[in-house]
């Protein structure tokens, strides 16, 4: 045994990376794989069973329930954001800096390139005995396992506005979630209500062009597929459609960031804001400092 | 970053509201406008789809964690009632002013309005492209994923009694997690656990009407659909049932209240007060302030 | 304002029950109230629909959930039991009085009992539009929506048997739940684990009966439907089953409390009563009582 | 009661293993068993009442949740692994001592044999009913029940794989969750959040061979079902199958430890290790140990 624990920690040294951003961005590349593989595998189980083994419900849940463990995972070293998307509404609020961004989201759609790479491997046998693997379009659609393809009904326009209203959607909740000022769940849930978020999009928004409000998501699989036999079909189908879950997200994100900040945000802030100016005042008039001192401890105990 | 953090400080100042009613009350609006676009999403997903993408189960937990999650959005600034009918309740309890009422039935309903309006936008292809959209009656209803309908079998004195029930039912639950003699859940799983009862109360209570058991919930809906292109007959249809779901939920509120309070409320309240009595004539007998300094202490460090 | 809160104030001193058993009989009896209302409502919702509104999953959430309201609505009153053979366990273990035992079953029956009266009168047009309401045997049995009967594959020793499994896995989980001495959940969370042990039950010993695991849940809504126009028919029906979900249970939380009290509960106990033993000697050798209050401080703060 | 109090101390004195480790194993013992009892009983009732009753969904609930309780049982007493692959896993980091992996897995063998003999009891009516009982092969097939095998599909390098993959997800999930140095959770909630991560994978996993990824799990139910009338066929089904989900889930174990130390371990234990280095050098240099003193005091508070 104390050889064991030497050896470990000799390990633990050698592979440890100091580098703090590359260190967050492999976190979250680890995240953003739990995620992808365990939400494409639902929709490849979905699939492949021919809706023995899953329905669109299990997907959801799939997804809903991989964010929460992916923002497990890493979410003490990178934020655990799993979405581009997340970052960037945390870069416009000024809570992350900007130069995280480009490295996040590579590495994002790294993990999620790697999280479909390893349901491709698990379900091979059964992706190559399921009639019209291996092929885009047509009824027995196995491309869609990995990537986000618009339903038969949706126009691009529509398509957009989909994702945009998605993507809103998720960050005006994860920002309530989130907020400093506005701390409504016990610490250490964050995760778990995320992955409700995640979950209800899914039962109500999925039916468009199957949710993926997130660039990373949905582009890591699809370069993927498209190395992986499906070809540069998952590009140019459906007029280029692998465009829309990229920029519509951004979109979304701003949108939903000035509904959270101007319904309820800029109002929490005010609020602490003012209330910490009147004890400032109070403070320069009395100058008993000592009683701001009582007030922290007693806050640090909770 | 630093002007950024200038810029923001600045636009926070510009829109925050400083009158605490309005501040409620546009919180309660996005709360609600959550509830209903992520509920109403769901029926619209499981309509709109005939089946392939959700179910009546979805529909409940939609509701469920919608009701959760628009909680959590707004909960710290205006309690999250997202209902005319709880906050009739906390009214009743003599826990609400009366003036927020009127208010607060204002906002909710006009949330509920623009998250159907926003349903409606996101699902506009799919509607269009839906056997018999834009007709209320007949085997293809699509009015039905805004607003509630009642079941063929159901007479409108039936109908008014389920609203009660389930109105009844939900006021008795959410006033156990609220109330604050009878605390029995941790603070900052309320949400949650409102959710939960939305949920139980559409898996038991949903087949006659598709509990609303909501006014705002209801009524901001309908409206919509009347504007959008169904017309008035969201309004005649069955002899005017729009008017149950929003008069019979204040019925069973009162009911709710008053099962609650005579069985569970009035005795832990009555149970504290006994103690509160018994512990000052103590105080008075012994005359140990300290005692009572250090009990609150531990109290706050729990 | 002010007048309301006076007037509330007189309400509650006017129905305030000083009995404390009486008390929490009561809160017992609006808890199986609930658990019932919630659980058989479910039940009823799948039957009357014919599946579209409901399938057994939904029927298993609804119970699992409803067991979780019902403890929040009661539990710190009455200490959330819903259930005779819970109360027996205890009672069993020296952690209720024996007198409590006759008078929970008895209101828990009765709450059981209301419950089942509630769901009657919210479905009320739906059971009689239902081919066969009223109607016990045969392919369209609506009794069942109430009370527990066996699958036509279940002979009365198998049934038997069955609800000793179900009750006794019920109370192995519950103890492991309360145990003071094995305390594995955060405090509050205990009614939510409830409901969980009550779905799993469900989702893996529902199908030879019904999982009753619940003497008064069985038969207050049994007493219901053969007042309410189903006739004795519910007694008597398969030689005599109602017997089986009132007396098994009992056998299954003896078999259960033996289980878990062997091969966990006396371990944990014996241990900490080691540990207390240990100090004691500590405390009687070094004589140094200051030690033992730091660590009471201690662990209150926690 | 004072009589009962006594004879109860008593029993428990007489009863006490005062030898750790067999306790311990006793404990995971009973945990596997509800483990197995509850998912296997969730699989019998699918098959049994050939998708009336349930779904390839309950069944993951079923796992998911039976795991949850399995581990809240037996948690304090032996830290609730119910898979021998988490005990290697612990041993292989050094947190559990080698010695203990032979005797759980003995032990978690024995409680999953016992589960499923619970599951065959129960259902032994069911069974005889069902079309094809103890034949292992064909469309009926009752086997299944209890241990896994492998979809048609499914070649014995893709299943290995499988095993492989759904076990280092586990493992990287499970570690993320007790990993002393990133802690995500509230203590308390692990036995939860593991649950929702055997819900993932069986949401995720299941369609290619039923994710056993437990050997214990799959093997005491087949060693049972090969007594109880299956036969040897058991074993020698799919040229030994039965080996696969002994032998590489250890496999997978192995890669899901490197996969979440590489990425995710290693840098939170070197940053603690970093920052411990720096107070120590701090505390060498001024030479304050009061300060020390009252950190760990503020951390004990919390």
């Amino acid at each position: 045994m104390g050889r064991q624990k030497v050896y470990l920690e000799k390990l633990s040294e050698f592979f440890h990376i100091r580098n703090l951003l590359l260190r967050q961005a492999l976190a979250e590349c680890l995240g953003t794989l739990i995620l992808v593989m365990f939400g494409c595998g639902a929709v490849a189980q979905l699939v492949l069973s021919s809706g023995s083994h899953g329905m669109f419900l299990t997907v959801n849940f799939a997804f809903g329930f991989a964010a929460t463990l992916g923002i497990l995972v890493c979410g003490q070293i990178s934020g655990g954001h799993l979405n581009p998307a997340v970052t960037f509404a945390l870069c416009l609020l000024g809570r992350e800096r900007w130069r995280k961004f480009p490295m996040y989201f590579l590495f994002q759609t790294i993990g999620a390139f790697f999280g479909a790479a390893i349901i491709f491997g698990m379900y091979y046998d059964a992706l190559w005995d399921h009639p019209g693997s291996f092929n885009m379009t047509g009824p027995n659609n196995t491309a869609g396992i990995f990537a986000t393809y618009p339903g038969k009904h949706l126009t691009i326009v529509n398509g957009f506005f989909d994702q945009i209203i998605g993507t809103a959607a998720l960050i005006v909740c994860i920002l309530a979630i989130v907020d400093p000022y506005n701390n409504p769940i016990p610490q250490g849930l964050e995760a778990f209500t995320v992955g409700f978020v995640v979950l209800v999009i899914g039962l109500s928004m999925g039916f468009n062009s199957g949710y993926a409000v997130n660039p990373a998501r949905d582009l890591g699989p699809r370069i993927f597929t498209s190395l992986a036999g499906w070809g540069t079909g998952v590009f140019t189908a459906r007029n280029g459609w692998f465009l829309v879950p990229i920029f519509a997200p951004f979109l979304g994100t701003i949108i939903g960031v000035m509904i959270y900040q101007l319904m309820v945000g800029f109002h929490v802030e005010g609020e602490i804001r003012d209330r910490n100016r009147r004890e400032e005042e109070n403070v320069r008039l009395t100058n008993v400092a000592t009683n701001e001192h009582s007030k922290e401890a007693t806050k640090e105990m909770h």
